[in-house]
């Protein structure tokens, strides 16, 4: 079974919408042994625009050449059975166009602090890194023991979880060092443990073995990250 | 034994050069199991500096403050055994400097393209990554199997190895984007196999749990990543 990805508008991978999509599934369809399932587009760069209304007019910009073009393969007598869009900030405005019938969200089980930042996401991050401060060394900075293999640099610095007055103001390979205001909400010292929300979930639950599934105060579970290292 | 960090301009961890570093090297001297083995100083900001001449000129600046305070530990009458400094950028620079015994060089072994970008370092990279390009839409685009989860995103975008006209003009979290050049130096299709050398090979080797080593076309060992996920 075969998806075909058509190109509506990232400009990565897929096939361009329109003559090249349905000639690629006229050969698809003809070809001994495969079968076509349907298509994908992805609307990567319009999922982060902040604002909703405006990125709901990027993203039907997309789905309105997908869905023209599944049209057009239907015409030439070719059956399109899975019509896949989305992304985590768009998964409700994919799920509502006509036409669509399988959203692809990636993040939105565990989501990231980027996530935060644009308007109309009904999740809350569920992922957080523990860290540990390591050194103190002046009243406005501290060093934790977590950096960029430990989250990544996508899209940015990890927030704080539940302190305020706390930044990442950069990530070193091994080190993060944290920008501590005036107001803090808690005083800090060199062994305290604190939580961080990645920017980026997906390429920093990648840098660890395991997850701790945390249920108020307890550890009810123990997840292998299986996928780890998958990318040979 | 204690080796005890003193910043010398990096303002990460460490403590202050002068006082601060003697009244700390006193209270290790002083405590019970513990030894004081020497200091080091690491003078991350400067090991980047493009030009040689203001590379040295910088980390000379970081050394002066280290062997200073070394001296007046010593003064204080505690031996200063080890003297560490020095990073890839700068092991040339250290390894000269009158009172430093020991240099800390991460990199040299396997290097980094982004090495490549600053003066007088003689070697060459030996890590590199191999990619397939999975997918060539337009004469100018090509799309390889690597993104932010194989090259991380340190320091910038990999470098192509021994192809000319060819540049990584994005990564994405498992692609990675080519631009070609109309003068690419090798007609690239799709199953192509290409090798990267990462921006930072630090950040990159991370992410994967074995390496090859390859003499001429022979793989003639394998070797287990064995710091991956060391970072909890």
């Amino acid at each position: 079974k075969v998806i075909e990805e058509i190109n509506v508008g990232l400009n990565r991978c897929g096939v361009e919408p329109g003559k090249p999509a349905v000639e690629l599934a006229e050969k698809i369809s003809k070809s001994k042994g495969l079968i076509f399932e349907g298509v994908l587009g992805f609307e990567g760069y319009a999922i982060w625009i902040k604002e909703f209304k405006e990125r709901e007019k990027a993203c039907k910009e997309c789905y309105r050449k997908l869905i023209e073009t599944v049209k057009e393969i239907e015409k030439a007598g070719i059956n399109v059975n899975t019509v896949g869009a989305g992304g985590t900030g768009s998964f409700n405005i994919a799920a509502e166009y006509p036409g669509i019938n399988e959203i692809q969200p990636g993040h939105y089980a565990i989501m990231s602090a980027s996530h935060l930042m644009i308007e109309g996401i009904p999740f809350k991050p569920a992922l957080t890194i523990l860290t540990t401060i390591i050194s103190k060394p002046t009243e406005t900075r501290a060093v934790i023991d977590g950096g960029v293999k430990t989250f990544s640099l996508m899209l940015g610095n990890p927030i704080v979880k539940d302190i305020e007055g706390v930044t990442v103001s950069a990530l070193h390979v091994e080190h993060g060092i944290l920008k501590l205001s005036s107001n803090c909400s808690r005083n800090l010292s060199v062994g305290d443990k604190i939580e961080f929300i990645p920017a980026y979930s997906e390429t920093a639950i990648n840098l660890f073995d395991k997850v701790y599934v945390v249920k108020g105060d307890e550890v009810i579970a123990t997840w292998k990250v299986e996928a780890r290292g998958r990318v040979d």
